[in-house]
């Protein structure tokens, strides 16, 4: 799979998975809904089922802001319909009052009419796309 | 949701998503196929579609044990039937030939009659059970 068809995989996608590291190497992985507008990736935390809004995302990618994010389609009955597409990029949190915030949430609120967005936007600026299909393993690529 | 939960909902799940580390703090995310044995998830490398199996998950967790796994719930249509459980723990990447990796790559096969296993065994040996629901986010915990 080409970078590009990564990113297109990706954008179809209607959950990721987020990973971040604390200052320690320490991985933290959560799902996420999320938008990709150019090559940034943006999500926010949803208001209704946290008990917080100070997330352990959010305190990693200040403390190290590496981060990637998955997608993939598996099948129990078709492993050769298997994918997988990956943003690795580097995380910035926005304040939610900054415009780029508030255009995110509007996306977003756009993909996902049921969420209801609270307190800081994570973007993420994709540095790299990379994926891998099952049915197309001649154009996979060693797992970097 | 409670740590007992969290472990059953995981158990139950087709495929995880497994994030490490390498030494610089940089996560790296891949899905995995998966076994829970007792308090130990084990995973092995396909071996058809990929053209290495010197993967960038082992090299991690030999420099840096701390990982994550996870597996979600996601439906469009029902935010109310979300749910996500993780397990963290540290990682040992096993010699094919070692008795621990040739159970776990039976209870593998047992699990995913398609799965042709090659080369080192990762066995994830589990610290800390949480996860979430969205209908019962009277136990949700702070995202830690």
């Amino acid at each position: 799979m080409t970078a590009a068809q990564a990113r297109e995989h990706f954008a179809t996608a209607r959950v990721a998975r987020l990973a971040s590291a604390d200052r320690s190497g320490r991985p933290h992985l959560v799902p996420t809904a999320f938008v990709l507008d150019g090559e940034t990736v943006y999500s926010v935390v949803d208001s209704k089922p946290k008990r917080t809004t100070r997330l352990r995302r959010l305190a990693n990618v200040r403390e190290s802001p590496a981060v990637a994010l998955l997608v993939d389609h598996y099948d129990d009955a078709d492993w050769e319909a298997l994918w997988w597409a990956r943003a690795d990029g580097r995380g910035r949190v926005l304040d939610p009052a900054e415009a780029e915030a508030r255009h995110a949430v509007e996306l977003l609120r756009g993909r996902y009419p049921r969420l209801r967005a609270a307190g800081e936007v994570l973007a993420v600026d994709v540095d790299r796309w990379s994926g891998w299909a099952a049915s197309a393993s001649g154009d996979a690529r060693p797992e970097r």
